[in-house]
């Protein structure tokens, strides 16, 4: 496997481009469309919050066939909590690029992301849709990535190609996030592509898998947004053979997969509201990966850690605080703390003020890692996280006006 | 029942002083001394933090005979994650100030707040109970109400006075927070001293009732500390006849005890890290209670929500996507919203540019409730929080330093 420029449209067949159509107050990229030549095998995921945007629903119900060959996404206004007006636009999104596409009407997904409660402008819909499909490019992933982002500082491209019995396969994807980014999605968009041959519950089990080791390992503020979603399209160009016969092809690809996640999951993390650096949380030595998983997400969202980290204060204390508030049955006498190579903490106790000062000095770099081993199992797991910021307050403390 | 000046010395039988003895960086009292003259019934509750200080876990030992005569507290350190030197110097303090008071050490309860991992100084303990008890004093339970802040800003104190079968009865306590603060206790310590004639099983029961509903439903940063304990000691001095007989009285009692929990946990949210405004945090029409205080505490915590009413920004649909986010199975398209009287969102849609306004009025006050009407059941609960500021990031950035 390796890593190649390019997002989605760096996979064969599949077309993108991303316009301004008039949603956004301040002018930018706000519509994206993503096509495949042929008819896709599809797999999505989606936000557990029980407030759900109406494109969540429609593209939920579209998908259920496991048939799909567009997507229409758009930032600046996430069309929640709009009432049967944001059901019938999230429709009409979806009507509008089919008819133009020359497509069903179910074989296009919607997303949508940007502010909760606002109706969304049909007139900026019905006037984007048809340029949107005008300008499809095989290299326009790059502008579909921008048009869906909102307050990200950064495009969110990932890309890998290997060969799966003998035939080049290519994954593909973009992501958005960067506030409200929480496990089970955030306000967070990510589109997928692939040429691989693939049945639409094999895509799903693997999606689902590298899902959970990448986006729903990473937090930004402990927000799950109303619109969040994760969609992935394999249109099976490759013609590589199929994954019942070979576990190791069905590995490769899992890893490929995996690989596209990952990737875009901790941009988004470094991309996180007000962040100024970011954090690999690993937790070792668990019972099992849920109970792994629950303590590197409760220190990962710990407001007091996040800022310490901010001010670069190698404040353990809290970590063990954070670390005895996950509801998991431990024993804080056997814990180990270390911030890169440097150890922290053994046996639930510091090491001391040198310990401290060198610990600082690793908490001063844009990036590092904490390792925690409970030394009460085999199990582990690993979440990433960003810093809590003056920033963060300041985007969100006005971020509608 | 009426509301009197003064906290836990207001009770009679019951002195107390506070003292700077030397942990305390920063020269400003950090040793509380709580004595009854009398042995008393005792109850207390603990953090639900798996990692827990040494004077968390020798006082619950202590409390288990259900007798208690007193209080010996520090603040500037938490005598948190410091190995078998911090049981021993928690042990000290309970054996000095029994040895001082002439009293057996099982009878004196340990408290410590502050920094997390440094070892406790025990020179300074040694030689500041001996001082603490030589001031003891009817009046000072203000003095001991200062010496137990660490980030606090203003002293918390509270007390009422009832009749209970014809005697005179008074409950009073302390509180100090004000980071760290979320349900299960937080690093948030709360002494109350009665002077009714109670079993101690009653007393746990009805101080567990008062807590669930005040401490347990306030939370600042949505963090649970290692060190928090509310403790209540009854010296029985009142006379008064016991609760078995009236239920009356026992609802009495219970509603004095809860006015006391209720009035300090507010101040401790009105006082939290950085805060700038409180907000109460109604929901209404749940299925049942344990649903709504899961809403109602899930909103309180959302970063989001905090921070955009730090910014005076009536962002509704963050609301809407915080309880969506509590894993409760509801109707968003059933949701009320408002704030003090203004409505804001009717099922579930908004109300428009005018009803924004209005609600922006209400949210540039320091204090105003929110009200979710959920419209599933008849079941509330009610929540405490404050806003989420840059000084709550410039305050926790820099703790240690």
């Amino acid at each position: 496997m390796k890593t190649i420029k390019g997002g989605i449209t760096a996979v064969p067949g599949f077309l993108a481009s991303g316009i301004y159509c008039g949603i956004k107050k301040i002018k930018g990229p706000d519509l994206a469309l993503i096509v495949s030549s042929d008819p896709c095998t599809a797999a999505g995921l989606f936000t557990t919050n029980r407030v759900t945007a109406a494109p969540v629903r429609l593209t939920q119900n579209h998908i259920k066939s496991g048939r799909m060959q567009a997507i229409i996404a758009n930032s600046g206004n996430a069309n929640a909590c709009t009432g049967p007006r944001g059901e019938r636009a999230a429709r009409e999104m979806a009507e509008l690029t089919a008819r133009q596409l020359g497509i069903a009407t179910e074989m296009v997904a919607v997303a949508s992301t940007g502010v909760i409660g606002k109706p969304l402008s049909l007139r900026a819909i019905r006037n984007g849709i048809p340029s949107s499909v005008k300008i499809l490019r095989r290299d326009g992933g790059r502008n579909a990535a921008r048009a869906i982002m909102t307050t990200d500082k950064f495009i969110k491209e990932a890309a890998v190609r290997l060969k799966i019995g003998g035939r080049t396969v290519t994954v593909g994807g973009i992501a958005k996030g960067s506030g409200m980014i929480h496990p089970n999605m955030a306000t967070m968009l990510a589109f997928l592509a692939t040429d691989v041959r693939v049945k639409p519950a094999l895509l799903r089990a693997m999606l689902t898998s590298a899902v959970n080791r990448s986006f729903n390992m990473i937090t930004v503020d402990g927000e799950t947004s109303t619109n969040d979603m994760v969609l992935c399209l394999a249109n099976g160009r490759a013609g590589n053979p199929g994954f019942r016969e070979s576990k190791i092809n069905r590995a490769k690809f899992q890893a490929a997969m995996d690989a596209v996640c990952l990737k875009l999951a901790r941009m988004v993390v470094e991309d996180g509201e007000g962040a100024t650096k970011q954090t690999e949380i690993r937790v070792r030595g668990a019972a099992n990966f849920r109970q792994a998983k629950t303590i590197a997400l409760r220190v990962a969202n710990s407001n007091l850690v996040k800022t310490s980290f901010f001010g670069a204060d190698a404040n353990w204390g809290r970590i063990m605080a954070a670390i005895g508030a996950a509801g998991v049955k431990l024993n804080p006498y056997r814990i180990d703390l270390s911030f890169d190579h440097v150890p922290l903490v053994k046996n639930g106790v510091g090491l001391g003020k040198a310990a401290d000062r060198r610990a600082t000095r690793v908490l001063k770099q844009q990036s590092f890692s904490l390792t925690i081993d409970l030394h009460g199992g085999t199990a582990s797991a690993t979440a990433w996280t960003c810093d809590l910021t003056y920033d963060y307050i300041r985007i969100n403390a006005a971020y509608r006006s």
